[in-house]
C-alpha cells in the first residue's frame, strides 16, 4: 500500500518538476518540527528578497490559515493548505495550489510543510531541494534521531540562534550529527528575530534563479 | 484502508488497556514535537518519583537509543523501540514491549511516543491518558494549528519555562488557544531544568496508581 502511494506521488511530483524547470521557478520545500520557526524564517527572507526577485509562498498545517495571513502580511502572495488529520503534502496537493497561486516564471517558489520531522521525507513534491530547519531548543540529537529527514535534505538552517546563550546547545556537535547522516549537508545558522544569517542565506536562495541545482 | 489500520490497532489497544487494569499500571503516552523536551521531563519525574512507587519507561524513537539509556542512568527500567520509517508508536508494538519490559503490579508505565504532533493522535495504546508535551519556544498557535493531538490529550505538560523571560510567548493565550480545542484540559508549566512545577506533576501522577482516571 505505501509503495503505490509512494509511486503515485512520485508520478505526480516528476510533472510538477517539469513545470518548474519549464518555467525556472526555484521551488524550496521547508521541512521542520512544529515551532522550529519556518514562518518567522520565511519573513526574514521575504523582506531580504522580495524587492529584487519574484516570491510566492504555498503553506501546509493542519489546520487555520495563520501562516498564510502572514506571508501576506509581507505583501507576497501565499496560499495556504489544509490537511486536516493528514501529515504531509503530497505533490497532488502541491499541483492544486500551484494552479490557484499561479507562480510566474522566474520566481522563488517556498513550500511550507506541515510541522512533522518524520513524515515529510518521504514525500517528492518535485521541489528543486528539500530543506531542513531546526532550531537550537531542540537539542544536538535530532539528526541522529530522525535521519531520514536529515538524509532526505540539502540543507540544514538552525533557527533561534539568538536563545544561544541560555541554552546548553553544542552547534558544533548538532552539526557533527548531521554530517554523519548526510555528509554533504550545507548548514546555515540564522536568527529571524536578530537577522542574524538571513542575508547570506537569502542570497544563496535568490541565485538559485541563475544557477540550476 | 486507514480504517482497517485504525481498527486492528484498536483491538490491540483493549487487550493492553486490559493488562494494564488487571495489573493496576497507570500507563501514560507523553506525545509531542520532536525537541520538547520528553525525556528531560520523564528524568524529572523519575527524580520525583521512584523512591515511592515502581516506574518503568518504554522509549519510542525512529532510530538510537539514546532515550532508553539516558533514562536507564537513572536506575530505572527502559525499553526502546525502534520505528524506522515509521511515525508513531501503535498498540502491536507497545504490546511487544511490555513482553520485554515486563511491568509490575500497580507500577507507573510512562511511554515516550515518536515526536511528532501529528500521527501519534489518532493511535490509541491502551493507555489512560495521552499527555501532549509542548515547548514554550514553539509559538503560542500549536494547540490551534495540531488540535488533533490537543483534542485527544488529558493534560498540557508546557515545558522549558525557564526560557520564558527570554521569549515572546504568551502562556496565558497559548493555555486559552488549547482550551478553545478542549476545555477539560489540565495544564501544568515545568521545567525540567530548574526543577519547577515538576513536584505537583508527580504527585499526580503518583496518585494514578490509587485513583482511577
Amino acid at each position: 500500500m505505501q509503495e503505490a502511494v509512494l509511486a503515485k506521488n512520485d508520478a505526480m511530483a516528476a510533472a510538477n518538476r517539469a513545470f518548474f524547470e519549464n518555467g525556472e521557478i526555484a521551488a524550496f520545500n521547508f521541512v521542520s518540527a512544529p515551532g522550529a520557526g519556518k514562518t518567522a524564517l520565511l519573513v526574514a527572507l521575504i523582506g531580504a528578497l522580495a524587492d529584487r526577485v519574484p516570491v510566492r509562498v504555498i503553506e501546509g498545517d493542519q489546520e487555520t490559515a495563520r501562516d498564510a495571513e502572514r506571508i501576506r502580511s509581507t505583501g507576497v502572495p501565499a496560499y495556504q493548505i489544509n490537511t486536516g488529520t493528514g501529515c504531509h503534502l503530497d505533490a497532488e496537493m502541491l499541483e492544486a495550489a500551484i494552479h490557484e497561486l499561479v507562480p510566474p516564471r522566474r520566481s522563488l517558489l517556498f513550500i511550507e510543510n506541515v510541522g512533522n520531522l518524520v513524515c515529510p521525507a518521504l514525500f517528492d513534491l518535485g521541489e528543486r531541494a528539500k530543506i531542513v530547519v531546526m532550531s537550537v531548543t531542540e537539542g544536538e540529537d535530532k539528526p541522529l534521531k530522525y535521519p531520514h529527514m536529515f538524509r532526505a535534505a540539502r540543507a540544514l538552517i538552525l533557527t533561534k540562534i539568538d536563545l544561544l546563550p541560555h541554552l546548553e546547545f553544542d552547534v558544533e556537535a548538532c552539526v557533527a550529527n548531521a554530517r554523519r547522516i548526510n555528509p554533504q549537508l550545507r548548514v546555515f545558522p540564522v536568527s529571524a528575530r536578530t537577522g542574524a544569517g538571513v542575508a547570506p542565506l537569502a542570497d544563496l536562495l535568490g541565485s538559485q534563479l541563475r544557477v540550476q541545482g
